[in-house]
């Protein structure tokens, strides 16, 4: 198996720092994103989406969406569990999950995607909602430091994939000056704790 | 246990679908949307997020998000299986529904909520973002027919949950005249079939 990967994209380095947590290695075969290779007729045979990164089985198969093959890995290697243990602790963490996605990376995401130099003919680009998106992901941050006034991480007291779609998000911010303000104090602790763990450099 | 529902919006209908699907009944508490009950400080304690559906839990454990919900139910009574069987199908599955999400519920739901009248006050509206999501949901569908030319459902051979989101986010799209094509023959082929089920009127 070998995972289609880019080094500048946060996607990927959802996958890189997960398998890290887990210890496991896959090789990589890096993307030139920057040249669009992924948004040609050849990759979209792999991914019609032309997203990275993507899952490429020894049988072919061809698993795409950070969060799918996330999930695949956990199934294959449970230890140390990242999607929670239990009915109701996964559940939990797959809300909280989809929150960091929904609340906090697209809208990330977003505020460059649609305004940057980058994507310019490569989606249809909305300046507009670019600045709409980015005070919506300022205001996640500021309810997520409420959130982590009564807790370690953002799923509970256990490390989870919440905690890397959240840091791969707020790192991602840092291009379109989306920040952790200073009185955010339980947020800033929460980002330096995980920002400190080894797999965050994967 | 019981679940905060809206019969106006597209994804308690997800849960509500999935829950047909499973033959499992859960007691349904609707909350009044168009009045903004969902926005309030009350409902806020059960999601911050103020969405709907929330799964509430006899111990008090309130899970949103429509898909945290499906799993948490999936795990609790597997058959039929709606997330795939096995690691390598659950994450084809997975990949799918998370298509169907970001190419299609997800601009099918901006082309309405960045510009209708229901959403002014409630978030950042953004119109010109409605019409850039309104093309990008077409240009999905016109790519869903392709896709569907091979195989019978969205995620293989199999109804899954990837269906189910399929459907809520195609007739969703009704109120922002996003339409199946009269050349979509394999989608309007599907889309007949699923909306047949019994499920999809519940």
């Amino acid at each position: 198996m070998k995972i289609y990967n880019s080094p500048m994209a946060p996607n990927p380095r959802r996958v890189r720092i997960f398998l890290a947590e887990k210890g496991i290695q896959v090789p990589y075969e890096d993307i030139d994103i920057g040249k669009a290779v992924n948004r040609q007729p050849e990759f979209r045979k792999k991914n019609p989406l032309a997203g990275v990164p993507v899952l490429e089985l020894d049988d072919g198969t061809c698993i795409a969406e950070s969060v799918a093959i996330c999930r695949y890995f956990e199934e294959l290697h449970p230890e140390p569990p990242l999607f929670g243990v239990g009915a109701k602790d996964r559940a939990i963490v797959d809300m909280w999950n989809r929150r960091m996605e929904l609340a906090l990376f697209i809208p990330t995401a977003d505020s460059f995607r649609q305004r940057h130099e980058f994507f310019k003919g490569r989606i249809r680009q909305c300046p507009e909602y670019a600045e709409v998106q980015r005070q919506n992901a300022e205001d996640s941050l500021k309810w997520l430091d409420t959130e982590l006034a009564n807790r370690r991480f953002i799923a509970g007291d256990k490390f989870s994939i919440a905690d890397i779609t959240a840091m791969v998000a707020i790192d991602f911010g840092r291009i379109s000056k989306i920040a952790i303000q200073p009185d955010q104090k339980n947020l800033a602790r929460w980002h330096a704790e995980v920002s400190a763990r080894p797999s965050a450099k994967a």
